[in-house]
Parts: C-alpha cells; structure tokens; sequence
C-alpha cells in the first residue's frame, strides 16, 4: 500500500505549528474585538451564483466548485453537451456550489441577506479559510485562512484612522518589527487619469505607477507609452512620479497637479485628514507613509487604501485593505460605504518565524508527566488527576512500560517535569525531576503543584 | 433582484450565536489541553481514495466530492460513460477530492502519513468542520463542527478512566446539568453473541439489545426471531436483557453468563476495571453507569465504547467514543490500539440554550461607546485609543449623526456604557451614561477607565 497523501497545495499542520497559527488568530482576533468588531461565519460553501463573476474570469477557473448529488447529477450529466457548452457552463450544469474564495463575498452576501437584523454601522470580523485552486507554489497554498475585518454603513473618515490603529494594535502585540502601513488614496489614482484627458487608462496608469519602486521612473513613462498614453499625458504624470518628501510635501504637490480634477482633490483632503491625525498623535509601534504608487490590485477600492509590508522580509504585503462604496449592490443593497482590512496569516507566521518572535508555549502544554512505574494504577490515576484539578496541566503515561520509553516520550513532548511516585509501607513518595536541568528532589504534593504553578 | 442564500442545510452565524459556539469550543479545548492533547488540523479537501470505502456505501453517497478542474475535467469528461459506469465511478472520473466527513478517517490519515515524525502514545485534538450531504433537517446539518480527542498507541485501560474524567470535566466546566456516561464493551457484545453460536449475526444481535430502552423486552425478542436468531439463542440471550441494578449486579450476572466465552469475559474484566476506579474515585459532576444495551453504530469499535446523555434533552447523545483496535490498518499500519472521543458542538449548543446555561458575554463586546457630537473628532479619537490602550473595548461612533441614532447603536449592540465628550474653553468634560439604570455622571478619564474594568 503506498503511503496515504493530501491534495497538492493543502497542508496537515502538526501540533507545533498550530500552537503558532493559533497565537496568530489569538492576536488578530483579540485586537478586532477590542476595537468593537464582532465576528461572523459564513458557510465554506456558497451558491455558485454568488461566487461566480465577481473575481473576474481567471477568478471564476480558480473557484472550487462541488459536484451535485443523487438525481440532480444524473439529470445534470444528461444535460451536458461538450460540443455547445463551454467548460465553465458545463461546470455550472454540473455543480450549484462551490467553495467561499475570499471573506468579502460571502460578506456582502451576508449584509444583505441578514440586513433586517443587522444594527448599522455593522463592525464584523471573520476568520476562516478560503479555498483557491491555484497553482501551487511556495507561500501559496489551496486553502489558507482569512482574517477580514469590515465597517459597512459608514463613510467617515475616522474609520481609515481606527484601522491604521488596529493596524498598529496588532503588530505592535505580536511584535514583529519593522513595519510600515502604506496608505493611498484611489481618488487620487482616478483624479491622475482624469487630468490626462485619458481617464479611460486609469487601469494601465495605476497598473505603471505601481511598479514605480521596481522598475524606476524611466521605464515607469516607457510602459505608459507602450500602453498609449499620449505624450501630454506623460508629461502630466511625470512630475508626481518625481515627488519626494514626507506626507505635507506630497500632499501640496498633489494639491498643486491635480487642481482642476475635483475627484483628485477630495481624495488628497481625505489623505490629508488621515495623516494629519498622526502627525499629532503618533503610532506606538509601526510606521505610517503616504505611498503615491500604492494602487492594490482589487478594483472594488474607491478611497483610501493600505497595504502593510515588513523591512527586509521576503513575502510581500502582510495585511491590506480599503475603502469600497458599493460592495453589496451586486447583491442588491446599493449606496452603502465600507471599509475593510485581511491580515495574511501565513505570511504573519513566515515573517515571526524569520525574526523569531513567537513567545514560549510551554505554559499551554503538558507541564508534568507521571511516570507509570508499576505502583498501584488506579492511585497514580488519581494522584495525576488532582494535580490535573489544581490547574498543572498533567498526564500519566498510559503503560507501564520501561522507563527509557517514558522518558522518551516526556523529551519527545518536550514536557518540563516527571514525577516518580514509590510506595513504601503504604507511605507514598514523590520525586520531581526537572527534565532540563535534570535536578531530582523530594516534594509532597502540595508542593509539586506550587512549584509547577509558577 | 432575489435575496441572496446559502446552500441547504448550511448555516450563517450571527455574532450572538458565535459568542455561544466559540464558549463551548473553548471549554472543550481548554479541557483537550489540560489532559495533555495536542492540537492538530487536516485539510477540508482529502484525496476522494481517502475518504471512500471508510463509511459504508451510503456514507461514501453523502461524501461532497470536488469537481476536477481545467484540462482534467475535459478529460474526465471524455472518459464517462454513462451507459457502461455506476453513478459512483462516475463521480470519481470526474472528482478526485472530497470534503471530509468526519475527523477520524483524516486522523487515521494524518497518524500513517507522519508516522515518523510523531512521539507515541500520540494525544491529538481537532475541532474543526465536517461535510455530509444528508438531508437536512431540525438539528442536522450538511456542515458541522467536529471536537475529537483521540489517544493512539497505548491499549492501557487508563485512558478509558481519562477520558471519563475529560467528559466529567467538560460538563463540570459548561455547567450543564443531569449529565450521565453510560459505558459498555464491545467484547461483551461479541460475547454475547458467541455463546448463542450465531456469531455471524453479532450487528443484528446489538441493533436488537440496542433498542431495550425504546421498545422494551418482548419487541426486542420478537426482533431477534424475525432477524433469525433461533430459539436457543434466544433463551441465551433473554437473561441478559432482565439484569438490573448497579454495576456490581451486572458484572456478576455477566460473568456467569459469559463464562463459557474468552472474549466476552475479558470485556467484564475491563469495565470492572473501570468501574473499580470509579467506585473509589467518583466524579465530580457527571453520573457513570454501565448500560449493556450500548452498543453505538460504528463499526470499528472494539473495547470499551461510551456515550453521553443528558436528562431531558430533546436531541440525542451529546458525545460519544471509544477504544479501537486497528483504525490505522486501513491505511497501512497495523496493529496500533487507540481510543477517542467525540463532543457534538451543536448539540450541546442546543442544551445550553435550553437548560439557560450560557454565561453573560459582556466583558468581550463593547463596553463604551464614545458619543460622536461634533466635537474635535481627533480629539474624540484619541481619547478613544486611549481609553481602550488601558483594557476597556471601546468604539467611537464614526459618524456625527443624530444623537438618537447612536443610542440605537448602542442599545441594538448591548453596550453598557456611553461616553459625552463637551468642550468648553479648552476644557473638556466626560460624562458617563450607564444604559440599563439611565445614571450620568461627570467623572474624569482616569475614572472611566477605572469603573470600567471592573
């Protein structure tokens, strides 16, 4: 029989990894509730009409999708007609599901499908997976976990301010360092393309100006040739991609280029609301930049959008977010404001474990091991269940087998403390052994379980 | 426009509800951790090869299976043959993965894949979501959350007493009242069915006994005629089904009917040996009894096996395991002894809600809102961070509406406190609204921060 495997691109995570992953989610989540965000679960399947046509067409081929069941597969097979149908309708005919492939459609879905019930402004975070079938390679994995949190019903811009706290909150406690929240603002974006007279190319503009850190600002004009900017228009964009400076400096360049654009406008005054905010009350831990080139992939954003990165560390961003103002009109709820933030919590775990940040966790693990050396079973059962009762996180080993094996398994589980209990005219004794340092001494009970709770 | 939905027999959850369900997976995995159980997580998708032939011909039905993707499809595609195929070989020419269906098959997986990186007697929990596609129905659902603790590699009989202590333990922590363990042995079943001589007829033997709660003696005997078990078995089994009284009665009752049969005698010797232990060592909270008439529906159990009820409760078993003796072989290692347990989430959610047992939730929600009034917002922001920089889960109101509709925020978000920021001449005053009693009082900030942690 050949050894049992998991799908490409999925993963098994061991003990070790999950003491890890869960430290990560117990930070995120504890930082969303503390800036009032309440949490929500969705179902890892939704109707694939919900799903489909909003991740765009390379989007919709990633999606996962579950075949029907019973009669409706058979009726379904019937209906299959691979020389008329495309691969994606015969899917469709195929399967009704498929699984979630992000947190935010299945959140839009949500605010409308549950808007009578819901109080607005409407704070929720989620953390569950999210199931992609993209090819699989190094840091990009079939199914990996979310952490989304959303403010729906609201458009003021103290929101952007309190997610750049949260955003601090959270690296701040897990303390990774070197960070930095980038912050733009997509009017601005749009107020650029609308001052080139070829608002039409904002895609291809925001798509060159992203690169700017890359590739450099001669190539940057380059690519807006090549993808028919006009030369008018390159000589209005060429200036803002010389600006250098702190926020006040970029802020009065842009408010000088982009004075006959009102959508510009508004979004440099937005920007300027936000970082004026911090220049009086700065950040405890992370570092906050006007990135004029950040544009974010997804085109839902309308106005501020953050992206965080590490100094220094080889994934890209960690966390990213924005402002979106019709998230949920596709499902029929129109005009509400929103704002988001997804933290990447394999990334997180990547950048911890390279500067090697996470804490000890040796306090949520077994603390002391009770040998089981043929004394009375039913008494070392009882005594490792009332030291268990005194909050000493306890186990008797289970057989009584040769000490060496015992031993191995109290190292194997990196395990602190082994307790050998001898019975001597049935009078009990108890021997604690400190496993690193290898002291043995002779405590009663009491005193076992004061040592082993500090 | 139609309302959005979700898929049949899936579920959203509400921030109440997952206040509620996250309690419970805390309580059991707070219990998991103190008994020495070390978290682990499969993927949701395994290979469908995994997964097949491990749940009986309707489980393998009600396994969701994923359609293949790209030129794999086509291919797939290509290759059925609805005239020639099963509906089964089907589904597998067209899906190589599945959702799992319970935990247990993935940890069976999970215990041969690592087999080498694992430190045995290996102690594993997992708390994550199953898929079946059943039909729906009141309290059952097409996802659900699985808690499993298992212990594999150890055949001692104290990990039979542990995990009477872990069940004990978990309800001691909800609080839920009028909880039993009713415990059996698989080997007194097999014995049983050995001394009649019809021990092909071991599955209808137990489906009969398993029914003496609900139909009584005469149903059960007339059962076990109409499955063919003849007169003189019947004579042999009739004894049985009379014994009443506590655990001592029973055992002696068994051992002189299972005297003729190795196997059965040595399951009495095991659930004395339990039983034993718990005669001088009762539980706190929960009751233990010994039901012969257990017999639980799977079929890979083959020692003790046990199952938790509750006293009044309209839903069934709230948890339900027991010893196995080779759950790994199917995969390709043999001979490895385990024992589990399962805690049924939904379930006790269900009890909770009607026994009224949940505790209040109030220290994890909002505890102040800060009034947005017009006044300086970044000063209101400020003092918002502050205040929830000392410990006290705070949100400011992000929009400068009207008052009425803040307080419907806070009312609808059950948040206890809110907060009047007024300025005059550069001075500011706090007033403190509690919203149950309707109190204000002017207080400074360091006072807020104080009353409101406690």
């Amino acid at each position: 029989m050949s050894k049992p495997s998991i799908p490409k691109g999925t993963r098994d995570f061991s003990p070790e990894e999950m003491l890890r992953r869960n430290y990560i989610f117990d930070v995120i989540k504890k930082a969303f509730i503390s800036h009032g965000f309440n949490q929500i679960e969705t179902p890892s399947m939704e109707n694939l009409s919900t799903l489909t046509g909003k991740y765009g067409e390379e989007g919709d081929r990633l999606i996962f999708k579950v075949l029907n069941r019973g009669d409706k597969f058979l009726k379904s097979l019937k209906n299959l007609n691979s020389e008329e149908n495309s691969q994606g309708q015969m899917e469709h005919q195929l399967c009704a599901e498929g699984l979630r492939y992000d947190l935010t459609v299945p959140f839009a879905r949500y605010v409308v499908q549950h808007q009578n019930e819901i109080n607005f402004p409407f704070k929720r975070f989620q953390i569950q997976p999210v199931w992609r079938a993209d090819r699989p390679q190094k840091g990009r994995y079939r199914e990996f976990y979310q952490c989304d949190a959303d403010i729906i019903g609201s458009n003021s811009l103290t929101n952007e301010i309190s997610f750049i706290q949260l955003i601090d909150s959270v690296f701040k406690s897990l303390g990774i360092k070197g960070v930095t929240v980038k912050v733009n603002n997509r009017k601005i974006l749009s107020g650029i393309a609308e001052i080139t007279g070829q608002p039409e190319k904002i895609i291809d503009i925001t798509g060159a100006i992203d690169k700017l850190d890359k590739i450099g600002v001669d190539l940057v004009l380059e690519e807006l040739s090549n993808k028919g900017l006009t030369e008018e228009s390159i000589s209005i964009i060429k200036p803002l991609l010389d600006i250098k400076g702190g926020y006040i400096l970029i802020i009065s360049s842009l408010k000088n280029i982009l004075k006959d654009s009102m959508i510009g406008l508004k979004g440099v005054e937005e920007l300027e609301f936000v970082f004026n905010y911090f220049k009086s009350n700065p950040l405890d831990f992370v570092s906050v930049q006007l990135d004029m080139t950040l544009a974010r992939g997804l085109n839902y954003y309308t106005g501020a959008i953050f992206e965080v990165i590490v100094d220094q560390a080889k994934v890209g961003s960690v966390s990213g977010g924005g402002r979106y103002d019709d998230l949920t009109g596709v499902f029929g709820l129109k005009d509400v404001s929103g704002i988001g933030i997804s933290f990447g919590a394999d990334r997180i775990y990547d950048v911890m474990l390279d500067q090697d940040v996470f804490p000890d966790f040796s306090d949520i693990s077994t603390q002391l091991l009770v040998i089981n050396n043929g004394e009375d079973v039913n008494e070392l059962l009882r005594l490792s269940n009332f030291i268990r009762s005194k909050g000493v996180i306890t186990e008797l080993y289970p057989d009584n087998v040769k000490l060496k094996k015992q031993m191995k398994y109290a190292n194997g589980n990196k395990i602190p403390y082994v307790l050998f209990v001898t019975e001597e005219n049935s009078i009990y004794s108890y021997e604690l052994k400190n496993m690193i340092s290898g002291e043995q001494i002779i405590l009663d009970v009491d005193s076992i379980i004061e040592k082993l709770n500090f």
